[in-house]
């Protein structure tokens, strides 16, 4: 069994991570910090995870020898994390914003604070199986993308890749309020939040970065918070490049992504989920993808969806943990979702 | 036009004092008191008050003349502002738990506190219209029920009073998440709170006191709260006493309630809505109340809803303040609720 | 008092009609046509309506003289009853599809069969008042646009009229679930439609024609349903115009909107509620209108919100009735929405 | 493999059997049977399973031979096919109510039609593996109860055994949307569902019964419909037995349970989920009951969880096969439930 300690395992990512190495039959989660709960119960905090486990939270100070070291912890404290344990494990999986962003500009940018690490920035393997498999196998340092960033660079790389979109994207993304973590603020109060239709960053959300680099693109990104707790949904508006077709674009997403575990393709002409949508997703490590075109234009809306606490954080890590040790991909990640729900 | 401040209008139910008043014929907001947002604008923090008032709030020191007082402060605190005030105004309305039980000691026991204010308890009418229209007409001090205590002594009193049921009632009550009010906690947070049935009184909720105290009943309480912001619903499990049968029952609540502007009876065979539900009452301040027999038994349920933050509150005081100020009752209260919602 | 005729009385848009009208100081609904329940009581169907009403629906052949015919039936079914009714009445507010596109063609093209009635098209003075007031005064025939179409357009046409903007425009809609109607279909089950993100149009949505219409735009519409009941809430996505500038574009604003009634700007820097959004407008006529920029782009990001059955149709029906009557605007629509919802 | 024929296959519990089979390491689904969708797609219906299973639905006519018949069609319906199917298999397990209650008479009051084959109620076992796991052992029908009669049996039947509280019970049911089915009425439409807080049956709700039946109790059963899609909870109110206290109660259910695999006895005195919840439930296979005294007096109130269509429906039965084949008790139902949701 490979030994994982889990860094901001009181959190929402930190809890999935947990509960999908319980489930794992290759690992075992030998430390599980927090540093607002030491001491406490871990299913005091995640109480799905009562009988699965009887570990309790434990300070930073106490994770001893492991061989995966993995950071759910909020962006900006990941830094310290990473310049402490990157020598001292064997392999080490970040979910912060920290080390997403190649270029420390960029990241000063977005992140509103200056880069404590650059020179670590290019170790680090992007956290994306379906574009960079080979690298992981063999990474020491991975970084798994935002979850709407990994909705929005999974909906575009295909047609990007083969240059057959504009190079001008706009991605207009939702999302659940997990996706602010699990701190009580004003703002995700269940009074104030239940029923949002919220724009939270109508220009400029940090992902936008994320999906710039991983496609190439020139990607705008309005953010919105809509009544759901986890799911995230992208919404591409784009057209198609001269001379490209409809049809080209499909083959583009056939060909990247037929063999691939955790990508769907879903664009029906009849049914209720016609769609990609995430309810349907919740617990999965699916991301699924659909495409619509307008005709006698040339345009074309591409739309994602996930579970952001899953294929968009904790079960993405899973998966680039599964390819670096050589383990069946889909190890620890076969929960199919929920219907209904 | 009656000079009104009010203390505590950063709250939910403050913030729904606030709008009642301001649409209100005969009433003007002076004050609008908050400890925690002096200077700030009101409509900063309720949202839905733009373009109706550029009021800020004030501090406790600011408030001058005026000639009604409206607490809508937490429990405990209320106490003080009383003693404060209740010499200084023609009219105070107390919003808060702090005066609604007759007994120093149910306070005590109930809220965990000793009272600080014991001689004034008796001092206090009781704010329902229902049950004491005349005494609240030359009030000088009226204290408010709590928003499932409206309901569940609104929906006892009529068979209670005619003895027409059991002493000892059991009442089920459902709350949506406003009732814990607006101060952010880790239980209220919008991925924890939402899609709760959360049971947070399994026994002896607050309420069961009040409820007790106005219809001379046992009353038992489980109080559990549901996905909803606004909303109360109690679901009141009693038998008939000896002799008493349901036309009685009918009958009683016929004679107690025919004339009441906010009290509608609602049992139906078919339909929909059947039984007394929130949703259809969010903003009005009507209490619904239904009642089903079991067929060749003597179990008597009786369901009552209503808006917390208006009949279980805000709206309550409005209409206690036209009783008391020989206004037509429903002014400020005319919005019949939305449908669908 | 002005008599008003309501067809199409049982459906979500009619049930807003009654509920507007019967709160209206001028206006008395003398009948509530139905041809699904005639014969039952309106509140029934409308349980928002008990103590409101005592109407029954009756059939279209049992409407008698009125003053006001209002039509809140389905698109195709408007045409015959404007064809029967024109004529016979004072003024008819026709709130279906079918007169709000003054093209046959585009007619046919959005929904799918021919006009019946084409030669009326230009008869119709669209029911919005802030673009056309004048021509609503003495109006006869009064086509309300569509909910997300108010949005869309009252976002859109200041920056428009003055070519501040891009004439490309992207906008994306989201709607709660009564905006598909009050009948029962396999999508809006509630256990298939709680929590949906569903792209259900991700081209080519009808209203992008009425906003077209318009603004003079070349309208491209994504819509999608998220898990609300009532609300609409429309993000544009378009770009200044050479030589543009953000503060023109407020300027714009303020000149358009500082006198209108209903129209409320909403960009805050700080707050829970920055931009528009429906949750604290529902049951209220306002629209509330925001905008951002991103700093170091042309790009320009309009937000709009709206209560679909409100300023979304029926309360825009009862400001049209409001303006044509010559009765102050806000007759009848004085409701400013709850907080916290 | 073991080789599973599924009736009903397009409902909310049928589809919820597909789930958890088509992840089963011992079972083959060879026939999903409807009578609504032959021909088509499962997916098409269940679109969580896009990409688990290629099946299509097929007429009841083309089942072959297979080791396992399920039935999860509707009340009523179950009986042909009971007869049909009884002989021609190695096991029958029925989700429906037709075969749950020993006496035909309480069928007919129940259910409203006489039982049309009360010759083999007898041969039933009850789909209890905490009460009936010997009998299951070689069972050759099986009768799973209803979801809400599980949850409220689970919680009673330890101290009802033991004779530690008095004979009659109030059973106090909340349930979410998806317990009324998958076929599209009025009062499940989304609109009319949202935020509902539902008194469908005040008196005499159908699984009072089997509490009764399976615990010796009085049992008095309420049930509401909340907001929730998937969800079961229900509050049981008792007293204590005349010379009965507390600890003997925490025994009761220790003794019972403290090796069931799918019980979790759940009653704390701090943090977010003190007592059972559905919730955190949904998608897995567990119960969770808890209870509450009230300090100085001889009530005892008894919260029990689940997920409807799992632990109250598909999950049940699949643990009621594992334990008739002999496999672990667990296979296909290791999905411990998800946090936040």
């Amino acid at each position: 069994m490979i030994r994982v300690a889990v860094f901001g395992a009181a959190g929402y990512i930190g809890g999935e991570v947990l509960r999908l190495l319980l489930g794992h039959p290759e690992t075992e989660v030998t430390a599980a910090v927090s540093s607002r709960f030491p001491g406490k119960r871990v299913d005091s905090v995640h109480p799905n995870l009562r009988s699965a486990t009887d570990l309790t939270f434990c300070d930073a100070e106490q994770v001893t020898e492991c061989d995966v070291v993995l950071l759910a912890t909020p962006h900006r404290s990941a830094m310290a994390l990473v310049r402490q344990w990157a020598s001292r494990t064997e392999l080490l999986i970040d979910l912060s914003g920290d080390f997403r962003l190649r270029d420390a500009d960029a990241y000063k940018r977005y992140y509103g604070v200056a880069h404590e690490a650059p020179e670590l920035l290019d170790s680090f393997v992007p956290g994306i199986p379906e574009l960079h498999r080979d690298e992981l196998r063999t990474a020491r340092l991975i970084s798994v993308p935002g979850c709407m960033a990994t909705a929005g660079l999974l909906a575009l790389r295909p047609p990007a890749a083969r240059r057959l979109i504009a190079s001008r994207v706009l991605v207009d993304g939702r999302t659940g309020s997990s996706g602010s973590g699990a701190t009580a603020g004003e703002g995700n109060l269940h009074a104030e939040r239940s029923g949002a239709m919220r724009v939270f960053a109508p220009v400029a959300h940090r992902h936008e970065a994320e999906i710039a680099q991983h496609t190439g693109l020139d990607v705008r990104m309005t953010a919105t918070g809509v009544e759901a707790v986890r799911g995230v949904q992208v919404v591409c508006h784009t057209e198609l490049a001269p001379g490209a077709d409809h049809r080209a674009v499909r083959a583009a997403y056939r060909e990247a992504y037929s063999d691939e575990p955790f990508i769907r393709m879903v664009s029906h002409k009849r049914g209720v989920y016609r769609y990609p949508e995430p309810k349907i997703l919740l617990g999965s490590n699916f991301c699924d993808i659909g495409h619509a075109a307008d005709e006698g234009s040339d345009r074309l809306v591409v739309i994602a969806a996930l579970d952001n606490l899953v294929k968009g954080g904790a079960g993405n890590a899973v998966q680039c943990l599964n390819v670096r040790m050589g383990w069946p991909e889909s190890y620890g990640l076969s929960f199919p979702g929920l219907h209904p729900m």
